[in-house]
């Protein structure tokens, strides 16, 4: 839960622990959580309102201007010494970590190249893989807010139709890994969020495993999309990095070979290409380290799409990046190649898909400041069998 | 505004007025509102907690239970003169409507078999014109949420992608007459809920229109489904009537011709089939008058399809029917059949689909006591030009 070494990353999360059993606003430090509140109320009581309360919702929308305050100040409190000391803390073992935000409206993307060819040759084989419509913008569509769970939620196998309209427990249970931005200042009705304006409205990142019952949603899928087969549970890791801390991560986005839209276009504007380099681990077995940097689409031009039309952001929102398959791949259905290929684990057995009481653990790390290395923590959650 | 007659629908609303501008629960009866909160302090104030705040969202969490205890209550205050004369009310025409609840999830289903075929027509000529899932399942996907906005708020023509990458405002802007259900009782993730609990989750009904981009939708929706040609707005009535009240509007689902899931089989359970008659006026004319008996899919079957993966719901979570073209369509685009065949309006004016400045207003009654009808009220929106 603790992999958040040095400072340099001081991503927020909501805990509790056994002898104080409320929920509240913490940041991690190696294997200590600064109790907010607390520390907020002994340092700078100003700050009070923005980091009051069970969940990060108050932060959140307090916006860029707060959201630069209160980090200018924790990276005082923690590299001065003086104010080090007085910082209120608990260590990160004792805690209990809760989903840190009540999430608003939930957006999953499909902006990997990769991901996406590879899903179009196994799924369309003989077709182009990527649809015409692709380089002309992120797709993505709505998946369901209220079954976003924090990093440790057991997963209840899920039963529906399958093809055929045959009724079961999804024989074809799959991952996929992912970024996911949290929106905190929200936006008005009836007016687009340009490219430019992304940091002022995405207060920071966390990482997600966006589960997916493949056969489930083989079936019910056209025309309008994915519904049964991922809306049973999206896994969220408990700690969120502010956009400030991957200010050292920030890349150039690949060359597009496809004109775009000047809504989308960001030749001009400051790039949000991101470096995370992930770790997908099944059963403790690295099985793929995925890495975003080279995504198609960057989160601002997600955040730019998705508001195009004049759809509201509120706070809360969140969206993710798609399964993040660059470099190798973020889901089974590509590692295995849709089974056909099964991954041999070291305990001697095969995978094509997840059996019941596997635990899957995406962590990831981005570049932070002199060569270091800040991390995003980990999202995790093992399968249990269908009821 | 206020079209419910008689006392046989007793809806459920959040109002305010110019000298009380707080929002606040209400009840509509004939051209007044009940001051829910108020009556409740006067009448039995143990009722207080489920009817006190600025949204509705008390009142559905409190459960069936309460929502019977409420209703019967109700009935007796506006049946018994005693009662009557001591009823708090104000006029409908002081009040200002505002949005009910607080939206959770919004789904939006695809249930009209005559909707469904019509589309596949227009949209995939010679081939099949429902999908092969289409009578295995109700089809769905889920909408957003933060943009449901309440009957009489401005819809701003969205602007996107349209086919051929061409960036611009939408020239097929088209509206969806639904009913929309809003879901009450929470229920446990992992655990589906089954037909027969419907009336144990769904607190009651509204109308919804679900304002649709037709060329955005075209250039987006493959293969993940619609997305920004649906997620600028869509509205709501104000009035939510208690599935109480439709009791005398329940029908058989039409004979399925396609043996179903267990899990969505309602031979053996009472049908929530529902007679509701719907009227679209279209700058004050009416244009088209469906109904929603003979829908394919019932709200019992939408709801138990779309828990049977184990996804929870939270109240608030607010599922519609789809488009609902029995008798005749409930969207301009089947109406003008994709604009081949423009309606002619009183005005000398023709419309494939909508233009800037035009009004639209979905209204509905259903079967009461005693052969009355009773009114689900109205949602309406004008279209202002694209910013």
């Amino acid at each position: 839960m603790n992999r958040h070494s040095g400072i340099g990353a001081l991503p927020y999360g909501i805990f509790s622990t056994p002898d104080e059993p409320h929920r509240r606003a913490g940041v991690a430090l190696g294997d200590q959580i600064i109790d907010l509140p607390a520390a907020v109320r002994r340092l700078d009581p100003s700050l009070a309102a923005a980091v009051t309360g069970p969940t990060l919702d108050a932060l959140l929308a307090a916006g860029p201007a707060v959201w630069s305050s209160l980090r200018a100040s924790l990276i005082t409190w923690v590299t001065d010494e003086a104010h080090r000391d007085l910082l209120p803390t608990v260590p990160a073992a004792d805690a209990v970590m809760h989903l840190p935000f009540t999430v608003a409206d939930y957006v999953d993307f499909y902006a990997s190249e990769q991901h996406a060819t590879n899903l179009g040759r196994i799924l369309r084989p003989g077709q182009e893989p990527l649809t015409a419509n692709w380089k002309h913008l992120p797709i993505g569509y709505h998946g369901r807010a209220g079954t976003v769970v924090v990093s440790g939620t057991d997963i209840v196998r899920p039963s529906g139709l399958r093809p055929g309209a045959e009724f079961g427990a999804s024989q074809r249970l799959d991952i996929e890994a992912e970024l996911g931005f949290v929106v905190g200042a929200p936006s008005t009705l009836g007016t687009p969020v340009p490219l430019a304006d992304f940091d002022q409205h995405v207060f920071g990142v966390c990482l997600v495993n966006d589960w997916s019952a493949r056969d489930i949603q083989a079936f019910e899928y056209v025309p309008l999309g994915p519904f049964l087969g991922k809306s049973f549970a999206t896994s969220v890791s408990p700690w969120i990095v502010p956009l400030a801390a991957l200010e050292h991560a920030r890349v150039p986005p690949p060359v597009r070979d496809v004109p775009l839209s000047a809504y989308l276009d960001d030749e001009k504007t400051p790039s949000w290409g991101l470096d995370v380099r992930l770790e997908i681990r099944l059963n403790g077995q690295v099985i793929s380290t995925p890495t975003f940097e080279g995504m198609y689409w960057t989160p601002a031009q997600m955040l730019a799409h998705m508001t195009v039309n004049g759809a509201a952001l509120r706070t809360g929102d969140l969206y993710a990046s798609g399964t993040i398959s660059g470099g190798s791949p973020g889901s089974l259905i590509e590692l295995s190649w849709n089974g056909q290929e099964p991954l041999h684990l070291a305990d001697g057995s095969a995978r094509a898909f997840l059996h019941d009481g596997d635990e899957v653990v995406i962590s990831a790390v981005a570049p932070g400041e002199n060569g270091t290395l800040i991390s995003l923590g980990e999202v995790s959650g093992r399968i249990l069998g269908a009821r």
